[in-house]
């Protein structure tokens, strides 16, 4: 059935492609076509449904601000809320007009500045380098052990990520990170250039739908509190400048990247991935936040 | 069972008193009394249940927005989107500068700026006064007619509210509004001196826990989708500069007023009033906002 | 000589008519003629020299917020110090942002905010309104018992103030200024409707260039140290937004009005008031600022 | 003569000690002795006279700002204006919230960001390194060629400087300058660490007291209407966030560092160099505002 609803979505979204723009300030994301289409459905008991190019990966971006905070929530439990804080920001992702009027503590965790402080509180812990601490959570996560970083997008990203730069050196210089800016800067952005398909997102995601249990390893990945409160907080400042308006046309939690993906939890129902290049103004993808509306119209799955 | 959970609540807040501070910025509210305490559900059913101080009526402040969102909807459709954004500010509720950064657009409709807004449009349409049409759509919701505008607070609210009437002049001059400011700003602070108890609360807001059906009224008030949509407008914008926090502990959509009320909405279950009148540092009710953590821990209703 | 310097002025600046625009926010100021000019000197001698409309009197609209100011230091002395600042906004005339961030206190004197509560300290302590104070004031000082104000300006400005009025009741506020907001508001409008020639204007400001002392009236109006403090106020805020723009094209204290007037100080040398009403992007008369660049440029009369 | 105004001056300021704040950001300034007072006055004439430490030399830090505006004036004329402003920008001096809305164009040459794209835009034209070039023209226009950068300073400095580094990854982010920012920010601490005695500050800045003319030199180092022009930017944007304070008590422009020196010009009189460590809440040195203004009291040079 779930299969059903994907196809019919797949329809309906169909003339909303050329309406969106795919994102472009670095060559290795500028050249990925604009008419790809891949959505995968995981519920609770672990059925999965997929339409399009579901196990095609691509690059997941800010998607992985997730990850990074579900892990930091494991190491640090909640410990981490005294390094950052858990409110939409009103503002672009990557301002610094709030960071300086706020002393240098960034908002919540979804924002630049706010993954900034999560992945040096990962660093601190880490030897190895918080990048590979994080790929190797999300493998077992999704139980994907080909999954990797891409090195031509981390790369290209760090040789222009002067904004992401300055916001690390202004949190530096409010002894907001611990770590050196530009190694923060370099782990952050091998991060945010983790390939996955939306069928590796739908599964390592799973279990904020399933109240913190992950079907796939048999057990808790985090207790079903912490799962409820990265749903809220994706809810809340999850889809950069246009969390109202997702809320408003989806109503679901959900966190998205200039990739274009996003990951949405229908809490207690299922975790959807959905991956399509054009974007939106607000940076999300078009036809991705269309899907998700659809696929919410048919299931009823609101969690509004 | 409902009103076992209500007593396990009214219990477990108990310590909570004493911590937070009765708004004081007018006399007649800050002559009420600190320990107030009521607490009522009704479900979709219409059955009802509460606690404590239920059926006192207390000055709703704030809340009165929703009312004023949810008639705006009724007249005017989707058309009022064109006058107020739908996203969370990140800034103070009563803020002038974004309002001026913006270009006199507000928000989204429970920021002041944005209730002024709404409050101008539905003057627009009725020549009675919007506070009359207000009240009267209030009372049919919570099928009380004996539900009041409390002269004494609209008096002395509109007696001191030079910021909301610099915020009103503003609107003016950017043409967002088109009454007369100081007529809009009087609607307005009649409105949110409307008088009600937890019992009426939860009543005329349980369309929003039944996807715009009025059990009582046996009729729709509201679409369905119109119904999700307040209550996604609630969960990203209804908290004041806690909406992320409120998220995180509780989950559920939700709106509170300076007069130590809250509303809030598990979307298929129930509506939700709880009044108590300490605040928080945001402005939101101390040992209301506790009281519904607790329900949620209780009954496990997050929307989340 | 100055006659001749004045010629010469006149002539240069022939080819800028044309390139600014006449201020139309009001009826009564965009029925003005763009091509009007007049200029007027006089120097620390008392002798007077003229080229084109000097005689002809125009709104001088902000210009009168350096006689509420003189004004007020005569009356309060120092203590104005206390409820206005005086250093440039680095911000528009009419912003509300930076009043909101700095606690409803105005940066200085000649910015909107600033000069409302100038207006309002002179209401205090005249109960004949402060206008009509400011008014024979400004009679004394240019020994012109006609000046009026123009009270249809002062009524056009009035019904569409309501940025102004933002600013009032944001003052009243954060109680800044200690009059009804909407008293002080007309006060200010009726002051900034003072219409005076370039001839008035020279000489009723002659006391700045002459270390306070008024040959006119062959007294001191204002200490030296007064009358060096207004110039520096002048030198750092009286140009609206082109404050370094003009130091660097000038180099003279000024202070100018949308009216198209702009009178400048040349300390221990004159007082110069030239009037066109083509306003440059800031603001200031375009053709006016040309003139004085002029001037200096022929008689090295620059402060720098 | 003017040696008996600066012994006046050094007796006058005396009880002004101990009650400002020696910069204690980096070691290398905040172990030098609060107590240091010199001050220097070079007229146009080239007659000098002194008092107290005047032939030490101390960290310029800022002051060198205008250096650094000076020399590229010689090299790119006024194309240097397409670059930076030169408003007073009513913020910090390290401001990055005006940087982000205004799109990365620094408001003047003084602030941090602007000093940046000038340091920057020097690099541009000479391999050898901004800073030599700047230390270079610097001995030629105090004639002392054993002014030497600080290397302890400007490696202190580096170290800590994390907030301009924000500041020119902010620039380079938008385009405004064209060097690698972690080099052009070097370059900028190496010019600030330039070590000068009051003596060498009066000498080389003598030319904007003399129209641009080098008494020292026997030839223009600069067109009058250059020197017109710097002295305007230093009179609305040369004290950090007190400009308008500074122009009121001592109305002379003036450059101050963090190492408590300031450079004043009284134009056509003299240049006029004062130093002592302890700094006003504003970051300019407490006590040398306090021998300026004595002196400009003494002396009657104000421009004002």
């Amino acid at each position: 059935m779930l299969d059903d609803v994907l196809r019919t979505v797949a329809e309906e979204v169909k003339p909303q492609f050329g309406r969106g723009k795919v994102a472009d300030y670095i060559p290795a994301l500028a050249r990925v076509r604009s008419d790809h289409f891949g959505m995968c459905v995981v519920d609770v008991a672990a059925r999965e449904a997929s339409v399009g190019e579901a196990s095609e990966p691509f690059s997941i971006q800010s998607i992985a601000k997730v990850f990074a905070l579900m892990l930091a929530l494991r190491v640090h439990g909640h410990d981490i809320w005294t390094r950052v804080g858990k409110e939409p920001s009103g503002s672009r992702f990557d301002s610094l007009v709030q960071l300086e009027y706020e002393g240098g503590w960034p908002r919540n965790p979804f924002i630049n500045a706010g993954a900034l402080v999560v992945v040096d509180s990962l660093m601190r812990r880490h030897r190895r380098g918080a990048d590979r601490v994080v790929l190797d959570y999300v493998r077992v996560l999704a139980q994907n052990f080909t999954i990797e970083i891409d090195e031509d997008v981390a790369r290209s990203e760090l040789a222009t990520a002067h904004r992401n730069a300055a916001i690390a050196h202004l949190l530096k210089s409010h002894g907001t990170i611990d770590n050196d800016p530009l190694q923060v800067l370099e782990a952050y952005c091998r991060i945010c250039a983790l390939r996955m398909s939306c069928l590796d997102l739908a599964r390592a995601f799973l279990p904020l739908a399933c109240r913190g249990y992950s079907p796939a390893l048999g057990e808790d990945v985090m207790t079903e509190q912490q799962a409820r409160r990265v749903n809220a907080i994706m809810m809340t400042c999850g889809m950069y400048d246009a969390v109202g308006s997702f809320a408003f046309r989806v109503g679901l939690p959900a966190k998205s990247g200039v990739g274009g993906g996003i990951i949405a939890i229908a809490p207690g129902h299922s975790a959807i991935a959905v991956w399509s290049p054009e974007l939106d103004r607000s940076g999300n993808s078009l036809v991705g936040t269309a899907a998700l509306e659809a696929f919410v119209h048919l299931t009823k799955v609101s969690a509004m």
